[in-house]
């Protein structure tokens, strides 16, 4: 049977993708960076879908089946020794090229482990790193960690080169413990690698300087990191132990999970019904998600998230990672483990990745999918019998986890029985820190151990949804309640508020007003709930949270337009899917983000619509976010909105749970 | 061992307590409303509780222990037949009443729960009510069903009067099922009762009509209830019958819980401790809060709710509950069942409540305290060693629930292993609505289902929270982050942002600033973290949410004044505990609440204060919330800032959990 048209590449299928390109470029050297499902065009999508929900259950469409693409991002090194970055698109079982792009030095690709690798080594043999390092004294038994960083935006002068840069540690391996947190000592030293010549071409020597220091002076004394303190967290080097009275929560599912999964893409829970499918760029994507054979939504992803920091000293204002854009969340993403990231029977999902020679590999257990438990989804007790009606709210989870060099983020999709469905985003790993002066506060951020400054910094999120609410015509409106004023006629008594609506008719930005409490609905102007008499809809309230920091027309500011806003609707087109630009890499500017997709004004009712929601935590680290922060919690969540008519979960059985024991005096007395 | 003075009265405490009321009144019939516990004074809970932290544990302090006090509320009904309200307090050890208030007409006490059993019995006896009904044509085999509800805001004119209405329903009991839901068939009649004398004096005929149709057209055919459909949750009768496929998820602790209880009322919890009562207006109380021996907070507790309704129809802006002041917490609490309302190990408390009489019985099971995992609490993976460390998240929930009329609150104190404490607020049950006429949409609310028109309206809480940051003198302020000015010294790239702090130094009201980050820190001035040099703090976010929409100057919102900010902070005094009064019963303006505790302008600086938490769900029903609505939930949360001095929960153990199971191509293929 042919592959489903959102199941991703297999080895197979990446492996013929690979021949091709290698192929075409028998007289160069192809580093090969990405190779992934370029996912097929919407108009031939729809004519498949409506053919596979109109078969029988297992059976797949023949006819109309769009072919499989495969996306293929790689350098082409020539002669002249110099890297070219092309992109194409091969037609896997034509085994043949289809499109064919070679990308202007203006826009650079997303970063490859192997240019990161390049870059330690290119350090190890700069002698003038080496001897910047020297400068610093580094304690006996420590060994020096070069951490590398995408170098952020790059100056208008460097336009066309492509940078590496790395931060730097000291690493106490004094009791031979290779995971003791380098992250406690850092070193106020950056070294910049140019990509193309594989060379160390700067070193950075760091202020560590306080309040009052200004921006470049060199205050350090001769050892930088005498007055720095161990910061472990690995269990058997934690200072004081770990705590020994933390007994068991055992999440048994004796039946088994209530979900299935089948062609190892296809989801079915609790009337829900949805493909899932990973790639490189945006980690876990859902696609054609159905609750009880009605359409909700046809593809929903992370987009894009951008980390700007706040430490105003030069070198510092080039931090600003767009995880999605220079990273990628499939590389980064963690292969899972059992009884760790989720509890209870986990399915786990495998994702194909290459090296830089093109041969691909699987990269095992990057999404983990299970039930969970949610408290209390609804209670009622009749006063007049007494008698209680409580049911659980449960969740189906799809989650991957990103680690960045010292930062995490778990992002769960999550379906619940009640016919929401929405993204939560957890924050947690090592906050970023740089060196300070012993006793000295500073301006840029919170000193969280002794010698450790963790600068102030934004997370900045951007979510993609492209609904599909019983079809894909729909029309983003928004309902707002105000007071109303007084009237003899219509409000006597003062206590009627009013509900106004406003449809949204042209791509823009919009934001968030909780304080009248805005509410955007998605709405299907060509369904009217059969009780309400509404349009159908599926409602959501974006996260008030605050915009860049990042002065107006600061190059941090300018590469992340999609942070002007906590809401943007547009228009759908094939491929506009990253809401900072495709290419954010060095950018100094958005392009082709969500930005210049809303710029176009388009029509946007009753028309095939995209939602782009984007959120931000301002994060001014705690000393309890040393030295690894508890999870940041953010939410999205949209929920039915005279979509259903009832409560879709009101026939969840309220069975008692068994297996709950009552606790006495003594522990675990009685049981139900 | 004498009780401690936060353990709430004993059965035989409250027993004394009544019979010393009745001894002083011989030669009058005594109503009683509540008898519980009168907290001490905080100077001698101070001296008391220095002892008892000082004390080796086990050990309670012998001097210094302050009286146990009984509150006891009770009418007084002399020959004269009128009831008049007293309050009492009682040294329940000396047997000796040591105050005694006659309250004022222009003050209502609380409802009881026996004048709504007198509003249903007056109904029954009331020839014009009577007649009323008939005129509705109610079908065959409906029963009329009478539900009791306050009065709500008091027109002036009846000032010094104190009134019940019942709302009216059917109850189809064709299939003889009493807990068949007769919300599904509304009756557009109220009845209002006079408590003194115990009669219907009104019957009002209800408007039924929908937009355009005026607020007092009596619009309605001769039979209301024909074009009304079943609404069913009870399992045996939902329509359709309950879903099959939800597999059990167990919780399991095969070692017991990680908590401890002692002496009914002590809870220790890694690190935790803190004790628990429960009283009739408020519900749960937490007392005194530890982390590791040092002091978090005094006291915290649900303080009030309003829920005022915008139908602008002259009766229904009577509905407008106060379910701490009106209600009280403790008449309403649902008794909790194993298995149902959490999961897993749970000691339930048990409270002591009186019937009219004044005579005491145990009121079990209104608390539940149990641990729930809360997903990933921190993760960090070494990308040198590909090492990952994943450790939980755990929460101690201290949940009860209440149950007025139709709707339901679950309320649940969280606190958890980095350091947090925070309040969970599930709105469940059912949306309050009134018959509408066929075919007719309302601006008033949703139609959620034929002739049912659920009325839109705010919940809106009021959370008291008495923090002791390291002792008793704090400090409440706020940080925002701003943009910073351009500046070439301090600012060349644009990039920076600044913490702008404001001290708050006279008692008042605040607000949510969520697009400045506004985040309040309450902070002990003279304690000082040894890591950043920051005064020790919580911090806190208040919720963003819309304030009271009810007009400026209407009744609903004089007498909420509480709603006007979302924090406010004032200077403690004893007995200051209610947002929006102690008399909320009828009110027309907010009286010895928040708003003029606030209005005193006391220093708040390193002194005794008291930060109270507002917050609001604006509820425009949706089809969705028919029968019973999907919990909707709120949560605030304070979180230690600079507070430790690393990340506390750093010591979770990183333990796999041994009952996860991965689920393969079929399920549960293979164990850990």
């Amino acid at each position: 049977m042919a592959p489903h048209p959102f199941k991703i590449l297999s080895l197979e299928e990446t492996r013929i993708a690979r021949d091709v390109i290698l192929s075409l470029h028998t007289d160069a050297v192809i580093d090969f960076r990405e190779i992934y499902l370029q996912e097929p065009p919407k108009e031939l999508m729809k004519q498949y879908l409506d053919l596979e929900h109109a078969a029988k259950p297992g059976h797949s469409p023949t006819s109309k089946r769009p072919p499989r693409l495969a996306l293929c991002q790689y350098d082409v090194v020539g002669t002249d020794k110099v890297a070219h970055y092309h992109e194409s698109v091969v037609d896997v079982e034509q085994r043949k090229r289809v499109r064919h792009e070679v990308i202007s030095k203006t826009f650079q690709p997303s970063l490859s482990p192997w240019e990161f690798e390049r870059l330690v080594n290119a350090c190890k043999q700069s002698p003038e790193f080496q001897s910047a390092v020297a400068e610093l004294n580094i304690p006996e038994g420590f060994e020096l960690v070069v951490e590398p960083w995408p170098y952020g935006p790059v100056e208008p002068k460097y336009e066309n080169k492509r940078y590496f840069q790395g931060l730097c540690f000291a690493q106490d391996l004094r009791n031979g413990n290779p995971d003791s947190n380098f992250y406690a000592y850092p070193l106020p030293l950056i070294a910049v690698m140019d990509a193309e010549t594989q060379k160390i071409v700067r070193v950075e020597r760091l202020a560590t300087g306080g309040k009052g220091d200004g921006l470049t002076a060199q205050t350090r004394g001769p050892r930088v990191l005498d007055h720095c303190e161990p910061a472990e967290y690995v269990p058997e080097m934690v200072g004081g132990g770990l705590r020994q009275d933390v007994k068991p929560i055992n999440i048994t599912q004796p039946d088994g999970p209530s979900f299935k999964v089948t062609d190892e893409s296809l989801v079915e829970w609790q009337k829900w019904r949805f493909r899932v499918s990973f790639n490189a760029r945006e980690g876990v994507v859902l696609h054609d998600v159905h609750y009880d054979g009605r359409s909700i939504i046809y593809r929903m992803s992370n987009s894009e998230m951008t980390v700007p920091y706040a430490d105003a000293r030069p070198q510092y204002a080039r931090k600003q990672a767009f995880d999605f854009g220079d990273g990628g969340a499939g590389a980064c993403a963690n292969n899972l483990s059992l009884g760790c990231d989720c509890l209870g029977a986990i399915k786990y999902f495998d994702a194909v990745i290459i090296g830089n020679d093109g041969e691909p590999r699987v990269h095992p257990n990057v999404i983990c999918l299970h039930e969970q438990d949610a408290g209390i989804g609804w209670k009622h007790t009749n006063w007049r019998t007494g008698r209680a009606v409580v049911t659980r709210m449960r969740e189906l989870v799809v989650q991957f986890i990103l680690t960045l060099a010292n930062y995490e983020y778990v992002f769960a999709f999550k379906l619940d029985t009640a016919g929401g469905i929405g993204l939560e985003v957890r924050a947690t790993g090592i906050v970023s820190c740089v060196n300070i002066d012993p006793g000295k506060t500073s301006n840029f951020g919170n000193v969280v151990a002794n010698g450790v400054l963790a600068q102030n910094h934004q997370h900045i999120f951007a979510v993609r949804v492209d609904p599909a609410i019983d079809g894909h015509n729909n029309t983003l409106m928004y309902e707002e309640s105000h007071t109303a004023p007084w009237n003899e006629e219509t409000n006597p008594n003062g206590n009627w508020y009013e509900i106004r609506k406003t449809v949204v008719d042209k791509s823009g930005g919009l934001d968030a007003n909780p304080f009248d409490n805005r509410v955007f609905k998605i709405i299907n102007p060509s369904k009217t709930n059969p009780k309400s008499g509404n349009p159908v809809a599926y409602k959501f309230a974006p996260l008030p949270t605050q915009k860049i920091l990042a002065a107006p027309g600061s190059v941090q500011q300018r590469r992340a337009l999609f942070t002007n806003h906590h809401v943007w609707v547009t228009k759908y087109r094939d491929g506009e899917l990253y809401a900072g630009g495709k290419y954010t890499m060095q950018s100094q500017t958005e392009k082709n983000g969500v930005h210049d997709f809303a710029a176009r004004k388009d029509n946007v009712t009753n028309d095939d619509i995209v939602l782009w929601s984007v959120f931000a935590l301002t994060h001014n680290p705690r000393v309890e976010d040393w030295p690894v922060m508890p999870s940041e919690i953010h939410q999205i969540h949209f929920k039915p909105s005279d979509f259903f008519d009832r409560n879709p979960a009101i026939d969840m059985p309220n069975t008692k749970n068994p297996s709950s024991v009552l606790v006495g005096s003594g522990c675990c007395e009685q049981k139900l």
